[in-house]
């Protein structure tokens, strides 16, 4: 059976509800999932790491954090080094999905970083494939069912208010992040065939 | 007295009323201001060239077509391989503006082509400085009168609907674009008293 | 039978050198291939789009000229714009190479450029695997054999001197662009099986 | 008189081999330097936070690891987010420089990291001016002497081996770090004459 895990930082909560929605798709599409967080001192849990070995897929996640992925995620991806060095993550699919409070809040920046990491790590990189459904006049900002009402495409982006993580981010970036776990499955059976 | 260039590609208009918008507030801040409009064959004229080179500061702006500039707008940027040989825009500060149909539409990555050509110049690269000031509960994407709406930084970003250039970018992503002309300004006088 | 297309620009014959090496790479890997040279003025002809359109994967490359890929490239790149309208590409694969007159020279830039107009496509990113095989205490840079020598994982980096294209970029780099080739088609083979 | 700081984090020392080399250049030029190394735990102490607030400029640094900056750097620059909801480095220079084993090890990525943070601080951003001086044959690696042999604009990269920090970096390199040292002192005398 096809293993997807979602590794991710969240400091208050609104990067999570990003995470869960994303492995609530992976499950709905008949796979396993593993959702790791990583620790607010960068690290995860001896058993985490292998369950991430045993996996078709990973899935990064992290807020954006001053224009770039937090810093307890950042400790993450430096200690994949170890394995970096055995090539062990090569082959395997990757994604990626970021939450900040503005609209853009430089995201791009931190799907360029995972991105990279995948790249450095040989793994195959699944892009958010879904187009933006935002049909509204107000500056396409999209109403609160909109896919991809961000315009995002090297993953998946998210926004959230400051307001408590069970109120933002929005229905449609919920089921963007659904999407996307689902098309992560589709693309770990389809290279694992 | 200052002068600030704006030199930009737009393909529908949209793109065009922002840099005008820049061109204001450059004038209102009581400096000089060359708006100079590059040809969809990417070409801009000889006199633009001579305007260019004697601007105490060069915004560059285009659309964002397919995750990076557009097109033309690279041609012209190519086109610049020449002076810098001699380092001739060496010194000068430069700023950065785009536009697309989405809030992300992968912008960022226009505005760091955009910064990336004024380092390889030796330019010195002034940042959009104003926070985003939306406070919507409708996802940040701020109402009509939002500054920085989308959250950018590097240089200044504007979205604009599918629908003439007078209705769209909104009067907040116009205002934004005042803003940073006069940004500029301030800076070129700073820099060169 | 697997086919892969290498649709890139090249403005003096070393990114030529590159892409041939690239084809070379998919040939011996027992794909078929289509090299598809983009014109100065950023167009293809119509039956390379049939072409494109028909790919299992396809291989963007360009010159990195001022920080990003080359105009013309560019221009290609955004011509792409019909095709993203239906989806056309979504779920092929795709990857990058970039040459330049320095090691770095703001490559990477348009290695980013290239992931996200695969994004943008909903394509699958196929990175450049090979590790970094410098031994030298001459700074890394390799000796003429190095595979990988400029030490790039999202897509191929070359470096060229400004000599003929026969002489420059060296063997190693011209080993890395084949291995990619052959990699592309093995990728190629696993996604479609 | 002028004061820059250098913020840097150094895992092994050849980072800080090149901060500072940087320092020098700020010394030479006749200007007041901070020397701020960040922790393993990506702290600094609260006099170092006074140093860099009375700063007129900020050189970032840290090796590239995994193709972005350091976990212990991006500790420290979410720590300035606290500094940017008052704006209390707007108007400062900044720049920044980074460090790996490979020419280009993705560093591109860490520089522009460094620069949207910089942006959204609404720091005014300073690039490596020099251009690269390599006139080898060697694949444009330069010679131990050569200046920018990287070929980088947006900082400053430079490159070491797997030996002790006071053998790699290179001379050139060393050079290339007291440059910019140099130049920032330059443009900060300038900025608030």
């Amino acid at each position: 059976m096809t293993t997807v895990s979602v590794v991710y930082h969240s400091g208050y909560g609104h990067t999570e509800v990003v995470a869960l929605a994303i492995g609530e798709g992976v499950t709905n599409a008949g796979a396993n999932v593993n959702m790791i967080k990583v620790g607010a001192d960068g690290t995860i849990l001896d058993a985490d790491w292998d369950l991430l070995n045993k996996s078709e897929a990973i899935i990064f996640g992290a807020p954006t954090y001053m224009g770039s992925v937090s810093g307890p995620f950042k400790m993450f991806m430096d200690a994949t080094s170890k394995i970096w060095f055995t090539k062990g993550w090569k082959d395997k699919l990757a994604g990626g999905f970021t939450n900040s409070l503005s609209m853009s809040g430089d995201k791009l920046n931190s799907l360029f970083q995972m991105a990279i990491l995948a790249a450095q790590h040989g793994m195959i990189w699944i892009p958010q494939p879904e187009a933006n459904t935002s049909t509204s006049e107000a500056g396409k900002s999209g109403n609160s069912e909109s896919i991809n009402r961000i315009g995002s495409y090297l993953g998946v982006m998210t926004q959230s208010d400051n307001v408590a993580p069970d109120q933002s981010p929005n229905a449609g970036d919920i089921k963007t992040a659904q999407l996307f776990g689902a098309r992560m499955v589709e693309a770990a059976k389809r290279w694992n065939k």
